[in-house]
């Protein structure tokens, strides 16, 4: 049975945000309130009764969401009047460029003001649901045994990564759709593609202030918060005395889960319009479902996390502490493993026996076929494994680096952070090695497409790497609470395991965002070579792009600047605002 | 009168070299001596008698020159090997690779071994005058008055500038005129500077021992000593009581002397090569002397230096502690004033009215004057002042750079970090936009002949680089013997503001050392692309560097790894001494 690649889509659309919706109902059952069960047996640890940490959990749960709901409206606030300046910019500098197509400008505009909503509301859900969570995660871990928190924890991340994944690809492929009414034809489809860019740039503006913006924010009350605490005052992290604590924890959901989405959503849009831009001509051989295959990778990588997912919540729970690293880890594995047949069929199903597609550098064609395709997709998956599997190593407390870490404070702050600084260098060379020798297989198999569907590739078990990745904060943040409402420290021992593994899935998701932004961005400057060529009638580019000119080499330089400008601009935020978080901490501490 | 390029070269050498002689001489005539002169009036603050103090003196300073002599020789021991079995590799792969022309594989391994004992001859000696003048400069320092002090260090950096620029000098363009006795023709001097390229590999082999092996030995003692001192045991820097001081004091002379200077030589030796090699077939039309202008800009640059000298010395000595600074930056300032004109006029005399060079890509070729070379070696000499004075601004404690840091203190050592980190990104900036803008414009007039030269030019002022250089580390071990010896604490005093300027100086002789080899990196690629498409007939290449073949992108990726495996590799070095010498310490001070 065949179904058209339109009905694919659609299925996996509706059937993951139905599976996110299900999954929230879950979470929506546990009631906010204490339920120690043990108060008998240790009435001195515990404090008050449960009456009354269930009234303490409900005033932090409600501070902490109404941080976080202030903080992302004053952001998004920003956002709506950058958009809106923006995408004027955008239709303008399009028309102009097309020589006055108004159509293009305003498609480009309108997709790239779909992108950014879209991303918006994905950061704006993830944070509800998070927050939502948070508490729900503390009180599951007042029952005994370790499976209810971790699967609580676990589906919070859930919902984000699949309702995410989902909303994105719909509004994605409706956008096209609607575009198509004004491009029917295969020929034109070269224009809706590049039209279509402007729902990733949106993506990615988006993720840019979600990441900075609460990343800074994060960071600031991170750093603030365990200075006034634990430095200037010895209190214990997480203290309820500690007013910069509630910003700590904010600072998680709208940093880690919020900002994270955004951008790994940013990083999912614009590989998935590089390869169309780069693929628009296959829709001339072989037709819309052909050209669409990025698209059903996504899709079909839905339903791969979906019924991986239940590995980690019906076939092998989380019963032990050393399970909960275990089930995370075989989440990333086995979608891995499905994905990569899955990706088989669909490519033999949807894609042409033997397509041409035009070389990026000089003249001349390349003969692709679906094994082709499935083999630049896979490079990206199995590559997207590799680096995850390579920061859990060199994160989780589980293998020697981070025991030799904690082994180098033994002589000070001074060798600890000289030996944390070369552990991280080392981190990276594995993945760096990993993602050149993607890069140059799938660029030597399909050229440019084949980058841009390895990064594709490396993001269609997206919904599970969100999932993982959402999980860390919240249980973070579930520790945090257990420590304010003054719960059993049984339960902050709890959460304090689950969060071990957390730090190190929050790890891997940057791992991710990072690999694959990688490969994007080398697919968007192929699409960006391609067109240009396009647009030039062969002019531009048409030998490449040649790093022995001047203005070529000069800006190399420049680029690599940027990301120190970037970095000196943001490490620069962050020590402003921890500064003063510091000492408005230090007044309130001493009023208190 | 007008005098040949060989006679101006070797004055330039002998005048260098006798130069650095008679500052020698000078610095040799004050006696390893303790005459305060003041100790009557303070006879509590200063323990023992001045003969007590000098038999002090003369053990640190005979401890501290055993140290350095037994570090350089293991480590040249190591060189002796390596460039050993490496020059064989040379002479096997050079032949191999010119259909076994035997002679020149022979001359590039010759040049190769002449340019590694010229590079550890520079830096022994370096670190001989560096040892030898230490403790003098703390002697001078007892006396009254800031001339003296300032001086001694000041002409214990001449003593280095003047002698490895001379020495470089000389001892390359002696190999030059050897082989030119073999390729007496000009259109046979392409094959001469090639073979001459080993010198400028052997250099750089020998300063990446000096520098890494160097390096890492002065951190790992630097940090190690402060550690054991002052945070395990709470005894002040440079105490007697601690052993690691004395590494401290070895590690400056090794690391920031010896393998400063080695690296200086190997930028400056690869700089030359590079221009001679792009700039081979000037010879069929300029002849010899035009061939070898980027040597004559070094040998003018000598007597620019020597000239601007006197100002420290003697015009504008140094009276007052606020004088320090300003004398060393003078001696930037006023060299690059010098140096333009000269550069000028050395073009006008030995370049003829208009010569032409092969374009590095694509066909056809390039019409150059005196002045497009002037200007591109001016862009350099510019480039290089204006990274100086960046790194003056944001290490000097006279500007608010390092004021903010100081002050980001009061919260404590993480925004200290932080802030530290973000306005070390920040002072990167500049300079980055000033070698992107001077690579431009460079690239612009003289194609790649106008990089090398804009490198060269950068290097010109070289001897007054490293006397500045070195200036700081010997302020640096003055400080250390004077606490050490425990002088009256007035001594202290004063070679401590010596050194606050030092450090100053030394982060410019890092800044020289670090854009000046972004330049040569270039010219260098820029010789290998010349003479691969001379080689292979035009076949590679010759459109250049084209950054969307899968093998040229991947290795641009694996490229910046490099870079971030060094840094690992050498931090964890880093890690792994100071360990080992902070646990040696605490055993040795438990014990004694």
């Amino acid at each position: 049975m065949e179904i058209s690649a339109s009905s694919l889509i659609f299925l996996a659309g509706v059937v993951g945000i139905a599976w996110a919706y299900s999954q929230f109902r879950i979470i929506a059952k546990i009631p906010v309130e204490s339920n120690s069960g043990n108060s008998e047996s240790q009435p001195l640890t515990s404090s008050g009764n449960d009456a009354e940490k269930t009234a303490r959990l409900q005033e932090i749960y409600q501070a902490i969401y109404e941080g976080a709901e202030s903080f992302l409206r004053a952001e998004y606030i920003v956002c709506f009047w950058f958009i809106s300046v923006f995408s004027i910019i955008v239709l303008v500098l399009v028309s102009w460029g097309t020589g006055w197509d108004a159509a293009r400008g305003v498609f480009t505009a309108l997709s790239f003001l779909l992108g950014a909503i879209t991303s918006m509301g994905s950061g704006y859900l993830g944070m509800k649901v998070a927050v939502f969570s948070n508490v729900r995660t503390t009180v599951s871990a007042q029952k005994p045994g370790w499976t209810d928190c971790f699967n609580t924890a676990f589906r919070a991340g859930a919902v984000m990564g699949f309702a995410l994944c989902a909303l994105g690809l719909l509004m994605l492929y409706m956008t096209m759709l609607a575009f198509r009414v004004h491009y029917p034809e295969a020929k034109q489809w070269i224009y809706l593609t590049e039209c279509i860019t402007g729902y990733g740039l949106g993506g990615s503006v988006i993720a840019m202030f979600g990441r900075v913006g609460g990343g800074i924010y994060t960071k600031a009350a991170d750093v603030g918060a365990d200075l006034v605490g634990k430095v200037v005052h010895g209190i214990p992290e997480d203290d309820p005395r500690n007013p910069a604590t509630i910003a700590d924890n904010v600072g998680d959901n709208v940093g880690d889960v919020a900002g994270m989405g955004s951008d790994l959503f940013g990083s999912f849009a614009e590989s998935t319009c590089a390869a169309l831009v780069i693929g628009s001509s296959i829709g001339i051989s072989g037709g819309w479902d052909a050209m669409v295959f990025p698209i059903l990778v996504s899709s079909v990588g839905i339903f791969v996390c979906l019924i991986c997912s239940f590995i980690a919540t019906h076939i092998k729970t989380v019963k032990r502490e050393a399970d909960v690293e275990m089930a995370l880890k075989v989440q990333l594995i086995s979608t891995t493993i499905v994905m990569i047949p899955t990706v088989y069929y669909t490519a033999m199903s949807y894609l042409p026996a033997k397509f041409q597609l035009a070389k990026t550098v000089g003249t001349g064609s390349l003969d692709i076929t679906p094994l082709d395709a499935t083999y630049c997709v896979a490079m990206g998956v199995v590559g997207g494994l590799i680096i995850g599997l390579i920061t859990e190593y060199y994160t989780s407390h589980s293998y020697q680096p981070v025991r030799e870490v904690a082994n180098s404070c033994k002589t000070g702050a001074a060798t600890n952070m000289i030996y944390g600084i070369a552990l991280g260098y080392k981190s990276a060379i594995i993945p760096v090695l990993v993602l050149a020798l993607v890069i140059y297989t799938s660029f030597t198999i399909c050229d440019m497409y084949g980058v841009a569907l390895a990064a594709i590739g490396f993001l269609s078990n997206l919904a599970t790497g969100l999932t993982i990745d959402v999980y860390g904060p919240v249980c973070d943040n579930a520790g945090g609470i257990a420590e304010m409402a003054e719960l059993d420290p049984s339960v902050r021992e709890k959460t304090d395991a689950l969060d071990a593994a957390g730090n190190t899935t929050a790890a891997i998701g940057k791992g991710f965002a990072i690999g694959s932004a990688a490969l994007v961005s080398l697919a968007l400057f192929g699409a960006f070579v391609t067109r240009i060529r396009h647009a030039s009638g062969d002019k531009v580019f048409a030998d490449g792009v040649n790093m022995l000119e001047p203005v070529t080499f000069a800006f190399l330089i420049v680029g690599a600047l940027n990301i120190v400008m970037k970095l000196q601009a943001v490490l620069a935020l962050v020590f402003a605002d921890t500064f003063f978080a510091v000492n408005a901490g230090k007044g309130l501490l001493k009023m208190g």
